[in-house]
């Protein structure tokens, strides 16, 4: 597997894309992406299971039945979410302009995405104008890659994107993502926006699982704030121009794919959590020795989400009561005479009782900008992990000012 | 039911009270304080449901079985939690030291409490000798009270008390409580201790279920970080001294000590979210028209929880969005389409859709230094409350410098 420097999601064959200014930002930053696949392409999605949906999820739900989609418009700075009937009929009527412009008889084969506050109509004439502007900008260049990736940006300081390269039957693939955070992130996937373009060739129901597979162990194992949006979604387009051998079976080439699909996310959230809101550092918390994977799940999250541990990794503190008080409160089966936690490579708790350890060192450990948390339940044998970030004053300054 | 201004836990008949400084906290503040009641009282108590639990809790369960209580010991600075047989040992001591002081034949009549850092030895000679110039110190003086009151403190700001006195069988009888917050406070109690004495005749049963009852409909009904410390401690004493008829049934005398010992309760919750770490403003989230008593539950401490509200009210910002959204992603049944909310009396969302209302009145309602949020779930008739407080720079600050 290749990682490519600097990519972008125009990288992979077979893809157009833009990014503009439409003017639903007051900021005036862009706010208007596409992603077009002129000969079509196999596309899967991911949507959030908040129980209040965007109009943009609600309606990408329906589009993404069809065999093939051409394009994604992406709009950040309003969410288009509890807005009602007006809602979904803005966000198909994104869909109806961008295929009018772009001469496809059905809006059905686009997908739409929005990101931002919710509760405000679009303003939907902007929108139009914009999806003009951007159809004139569409382009092949990684400039123009780079462009969509900084127009579904919110709070996010800086543009993420990712590319790896793998050879599937003698050819090379490509596989490119952008996505935004920054808060609103948990596992299940939050206010993020994944947008990934692949030239392989690959059967739809095939893409699917890859996707939901490759998600479910990247982006849905990072927290930001224990929460999940409302427009949390991940479309993935294939555009089949690789020239592959179709991948039709769950064969040692589609594990290689999958495999490949699962680093490029692994990359991407890493960008996430190192760019949430006020974040410094990340880290991984890997629980084992768990009575069940769900419990094993539950209990990194636990400690992924609990302020006081975030707190701590923030103040560079290896205050481990905090941990173990998180996992004794998150409800799983534990063994409180086995209960263990290491920070890095460092015992500081251990059959359940203090370990002596290097403070400093340990402190280190945990101010570096990703480090991983490991604790043994003690209670079973199954593991699990959750990545999350640490809490600054930032974060409070971002959200506490981030008027409606 | 009468509210008694600057009270404190002495006021009922029977108690005496000390707090002093033994030397645990490096600050020097005072870390260690007592209760005394020399006629024995009838205790009942309420402990933390964390898996992980301190040695003091261990204890104190034991000992709650016994049919009297004299005294409870209460050390600040170190929780006496992840420390093993040691930390046992030095719990049980606590109490041997205070009963041979105190000359009560049965250490087991003694309770103990102990808040603070997690995994660390007490300084058990320090206690032994604080507890002799605590006994030294001991008065029923309103000054006694205090100083108990700040013994108890961690990060609080300051001394949490209320007093309430009602009518019994013709006579007048006191409750009085003494509480520490301030952070890992989530329902379910998490690090507060709460210390209730009062001079009612009334059997153990009755007192136990009274205090269940109360803590359930007050403390465990705040959440200030979304956890439950492995030290939470609430304990009543009766002393019996009032004169009154004894309560041996759940007779309108019961409900009226029942309600007089949740309003003494709500009033200490109201202190200790007010002196939340960092907090400067607390809200009630009342959530109705839930399927289910749970689902209600469930839904209010979602939206107390929610990092993105916290900082919103920080900010006096009436960004409704965020609280849908967090209700959307807390898994409660719930019916799009009526789904309402109002912050105070200001109705923002009504049947799944953005009212019109006017934000400054909005942003004034939760800038308030109390406020409601209400939201109607729209799926059925069951409702239920969570107390939450604001998320401020202040609680970052104080959580990344904690240090161990």
């Amino acid at each position: 597997m290749v990682k490519v420097a600097n990519g972008t999601i125009t990288v992979a064959k077979g893809f157009l894309a833009a990014g503009v200014r439409c003017g639903i930002k007051k900021s005036g930053k862009a706010d208007l992406g596409l992603i077009v696949c002129p000969t079509g392409a196999t596309a899967a999605a991911v949507f959030t299971t908040n129980k209040i949906t965007s109009a943009a999820v609600q309606v990408s739900k329906e589009h993404i039945k069809s065999t093939k989609t051409f394009a994604v418009v992406v709009n950040s700075g309003n969410a288009n979410c509890c807005t009602g009937k007006m809602g979904i009929k803005n966000a198909i009527k994104m869909c109806a302009e961008l295929a009018e412009q772009l001469d496809i008889i059905d809006p059905h084969n686009i997908l739409v995405a929005s990101t931002g506050i919710i509760g405000k109509q679009l303003p939907i004439s902007k929108i139009t104008k914009g999806i003009s502007k951007a159809v004139a900008a569409l382009s092949a260049s990684p400039k123009a890659g780079l462009d969509f990736a900084k127009a579904i940006m919110t709070t996010d300081t800086k543009p993420k994107q990712a590319v790896r390269r793998v050879e599937i039957f003698g050819k090379k693939i490509t596989i490119a993502g952008a996505v935004k955070g920054a808060g609103m992130i948990a596992p299940n996937m939050a206010t993020t926006l994944c947008f990934i373009t692949t030239d392989v060739a690959i059967t739809k129901p095939l893409l699917s699982r890859a996707l939901k597979t490759a998600i479910g162990n990247s982006l849905n194992k990072l927290t930001v704030d224990g929460n999940q949006s409302t427009n949390d979604t991940a479309i993935i387009l294939a555009s089949g121009l690789a020239g592959n051998r179709p991948i039709v079976s769950r064969c040692p080439r589609y594990k290689k794919f999958a495999r490949a699909l699962l680093e490029l996310c692994n990359e991407l959230v890493r960008q996430m959590a190192l760019d949430a809101e006020g974040a410094t550092r990340m880290f991984k918390v890997v629980v084992k020795g768990a009575a069940t994977k769900a419990d094993a799940a539950k209990a990194a999250r636990a400690i992924a989400d609990y302020p006081l541990v975030k707190c701590a990794i923030h103040g560079g503190d290896p205050n481990w009561g905090r941990i173990i008080c998180a996992v004794g409160s998150s409800g799983v089966k534990l063994n409180p005479d086995k209960l263990s936690c290491r920070l890095g490579d460092i015992t500081v708790f251990r059959n359940g009782k203090p370990a002596k350890f290097d403070v400093k060192k340990a402190s280190r450990v945990i101010s570096q900008t990703e480090h991983t948390i490991t604790v043994d339940l003690g209670a079973g044998g199954y593991s699990d992990f959750c990545c999350g970030c640490d809490l600054s004053k930032d974060y409070v300054t971002i959200n506490a000012d981030y008027h409606t």
